[in-house]
């Protein structure tokens, strides 16, 4: 249904990896990786391999007390050797890099996007999505995979009359995929060796039914103008629909 | 020039400042704000007023010796009472925390966009946002401020002879503002009261010849869908034309 | 009034500045600098230029609790570019260095010596110190500024029924002022590059009624003797007498 | 071949998990189990899983420069769900518990245990060993799979050429596993359910050859004498050797 | 009592400061060393200086509250010229080295061993041990000396009322020493001359009856057999007898 | 030889330890405290007692490099159990408290204040001043302390032909003591007792020659004029000439 207008490049661009521009790396999602947390949710796309637990609490933070309503918060790390030159971790150096914080940060809107807190009550759910492998769109895995991991967690509070029902928590689905602008051509999902000389690079984040939740493009090394705009968004749209079918599918298992 | 299709609410909306809804704060740029550094800008929008320095070194960080190529970095942080609850200092919590960080990085990237960094040569330039009052948009006056706080740098180095041009280092002006939904109207420059009630928000960065440098919505209240991002877009295209323009009659002067 | 007695030197010295020996530099109190806090004042002193802001709470740390006493506290920062090379910032190394806890803590005990602690009841007056820009003097302006903050708040306070009088809370001016030996001749309000030369370097707060609050006389590239001490004791008092005067003429109005 | 002498127990005990009171929980090393380290294990100890990474870099820390000896050194951690509560993240508190700096320092010392520095050359393997999913035993685990890691990141680099040959670097394998008494009996391979019952615990580390590298012993809940020393070293040597059996299968595989 | 079966080495082994392999180095336990504590005792082991100090506290932590039991816990640390190098205090560093943390770990774990914790009550005892000079051996004689000091803060509160008895809360003596094996010969009491050379080593506390509390055996520099290990615990259990003999004559002086 | 004008109270006030208003409390100096370091006292005032080592470098740090000039720090601390009630450590808080650094800096100023670095040329003296028991004057006993260590390490390095001769580096001794007025009578050297009720409190610290090197007054609880001032420096100075007759007592001894 998207038309990608390649105005800007040859559309018989061949990636590295084969795949034609408006093409997902393939996506496989394993529910219940792990067996303590309340959802366990192991995201591969491509190389790229994010864990994603989510954590039950029946009370809120101390500055969401009393108000009736839930809370959803994120943290998103990288395990040391999740990329090809070791990276110290960062208990080791005693202090949170930026990138991290702006990455759990967004995780954490993505989530708050489609959850009605009033449903929740005074719940919280702690998303943790720590990368095994990092091969390029670390952070919209965490979104797509922390989704799945949110969703069985509500299923578990709602087996456990926490809360009364998870589908009125949850009002969406979101999913995010990243694209970018290589050598002038708009490119869904990208690599990590497609990221690196992207000249343009967005991050999005869709719900369910299409509308956004989070966009951020940022284009440190080419400006961007309003019609790339748009065909990077609807490169977004294909891939954010197609996530969120391999997201119904994990979900629809046991 | 700019049409706002008041597609979402009641054009004739009266906002509690007695602005339009496309209509910026009051901006003034004061240059030359202090005397120590090579560049020092207070830029006022409304009540937010942000202290903007630029430094310029005649080196770079370890990480890019020999390269060639400068840097230009930014750090953003607010004093303890620039709100109306005073806010501890991080320098006393010992840390950083992720809005701090997550600022720093955005106004960093949108002044990397606008300058080139081999003209620049192997020198640096930091840019320190210090908020004296938040009302509202610190990130994008940081943005806007710092532009200004550069070029005086980059002038003050082509006089020092450290650089040749400083014409040539720069590709362009750069500024932002924010834009966002609320009660279903889209509204251009929101100060806090407005911010805080906010739907869907968005900062916009985008350069003199009018394309993106940097793009970050969020819809944590309400998805946003493709029309409303278009009319948003068109507010911020309209508010960074009038903030280049205060910035360049500000760069007029002596 | 005070009879320099010019011992050590030649009295004819001519500083860079061309002050006389015991002659402050131009004193200027910004009331109302920002707006959010109960106290605001801007005060520069030469080309020291400090924004020092009261931020009253009508409650008192645990450990003073159900004492029936209040507590005022502060804390000093610079900016990073305040000097004339950029320092980095104590939130991004992580810990706050010696000078400004030292500084802080002065300007913390200077406060609280004109406080009576039982008349300010369960409240708490918390002062910040930022140094805009830095040319000596800083943590003597500090005091000076912190006063007028104190004083702003304190008048809040009163309106807002949080206390009865602010009069009663206040048992008396003070402000500080440096004084030191410089090859020999002991001058009043050393500049930064006075300071960095100064054998002798003192700071002395004082009351509006002539005592002292706070001697800190540090000697550590020349001892000084008794002698001395009196002369440097009597420029702080004629320094203090004028700043006194200044606070008390930007609290006159309005 | 060992015989356990069940003086202080019943030798008929049922373990919760149905296995007799020398038999090691089921075994499972994948090797390869991410693809950027030059070592990547997964080691599956019941229901114990931690990922071993292992990189070898080819240089020193500046300490050990210019002595013609290698360095190898260990890094433990949990992710914040691998265990039934939660636990919060170092990176967030700051600063490394006390639990997690004795247990990498434990996995360093036991895989020195068996190299010979100088047959590494001035080359270092830094060992990462991440907690996916904790039920007891983790840190012997992670001595048993960081191992196997170890041996594949030597191997890279002999064919690298960086070293000669890994055999002469490895002077011998090595395993660990934990013993305890619970309820006066002595029993191999405690899950958590037993091992935070356990009146002694002990964590036995042992070359192929069947040697001691590390024995650590507390009883914090009963003291233990000779003889159940005696016994708990049987067992312990057992599960070495079938731990042992599980590596070498595993290095002997592709 | 104890037959050194001297399988590995010369038995006329002369050591650098004279000793046999089987004695200790002399003993010196001061007690009432400083007048604060309710429990204080400087301990001498040859050159080896450690300062313990135990506090007691009428309450437990957090965690523990309400369960009916008390808490003993300690911490070890260096001051800076303790060795030969002085050493960065871990208080300007900003964190605690993992060394520090093993050993302040071991200690707790040790003493822990010889309280009954229900007898104690919820009451806390905080162990100190710093070590004013270090010749080997400090964590053992850190156990040895804070024994002794954790006696007498429990008899501080007996005569206070805060528990009944002392000796019903203490369940035996305990104390540790080192041993390890010097160019293959085992011995007793390690300086720090040989410590450095030790091919294994190995901290063993034990109480009164001669049970074990804690054994940590590290072979880093050469694997050993269970023959050597027992010639350890031999020397070792002849130590730890000399220790509690030289512990329960200090604590029967006034 | 002093005359005590007892102005402002009862010169026949008895203090609780029965000393009278001019009289030190019973000084101990012990050389050679420790044995690693280059300079190692035991300072002993009344129940306040410090451990002062001196650490001599052949080096200086990095900013000090080339200059021709040597550098002398220190570095202030108390034990955990040196005061009644158990302080936590600044090592497991992470973070140093403002008093320590305020001391700390006292502490090397007034040691530097006797320093001649040119003639101790490129090389460094650390001296390390921790409290072991506190009872009030814990920074003056820590210059008196250090200043004595201080000659010991310049002798030990005139010895080891560091530098040409420790007499040439030391321009002349250095002592410090605490002045305050108690319930409106001046007095020297406070114990925590009266410190702590103390409305003005002065640490004063004087050279050999009866010049100041530092003067640090505070009125926090009643501001005080020139003729208290006059009387508490006569106390200072007998003071300080008493405690100059101890210290070169001690350095006269082996």
């Amino acid at each position: 249904m998207v038309e990608i207008k390649d105005m800007m490049g040859d559309a018989t661009v061949t990636r590295a990896d084969g795949r034609t521009i408006d093409e997902l790396r393939p996506v496989r999602i394993t529910r219940h990786f792990t067996d303590a947390p309340e959802g366990s949710v192991l995201i591969e796309c491509g190389n790229t391999r994010v864990m994603c637990t989510a954590t039950f609490t029946d009370s809120v933070p101390r500055w969401r007390r009393d108000s009736g309503l839930g809370w959803v918060t994120a943290e998103y790390a990288m395990l040391p050797r999740a990329t090809s030159q070791r990276t110290d971790r960062e208990s080791v150096r005693g202090k949170i890099g930026g990138r991290t914080h702006e990455i759990s940060r967004l995780v954490g809107r993505c989530l708050r996007g489609v959850i009605d807190m009033k449903a929740l009550g005074e719940n919280q759910i702690q998303l943790d999505c720590d990368v095994l492998q990092a091969d390029g769109g670390t952070r919209t895995a965490s979104v797509t995979g922390a989704y799945v991991a949110l969703v069985d967690a509500l299923r578990w509070a709602e087996e456990q009359h926490h809360i009364k029902s998870a589908d009125k928590v949850i009002t969406d689905a979101v999913s995010a995929v990243s694209v970018g602008v290589i050598n002038g051509v708009p490119m869904l999902d990208l690599p990590y060796a497609e990221d690196s000389r992207a000249m343009t690079d967005m991050n999005v984040a869709m719900t369910g039914a299409g509308a956004f939740i989070e966009i951020q493009g940022t284009a440190e090394h080419r400006p961007f103008n309003r019609e790339e705009l748009g065909t990077l968004l609807d490169l977004a749209e294909k891939g954010n629909r197609e996530l969120q079918q391999a997201q119904s599918e994990a979900l629809a298992q046991g």
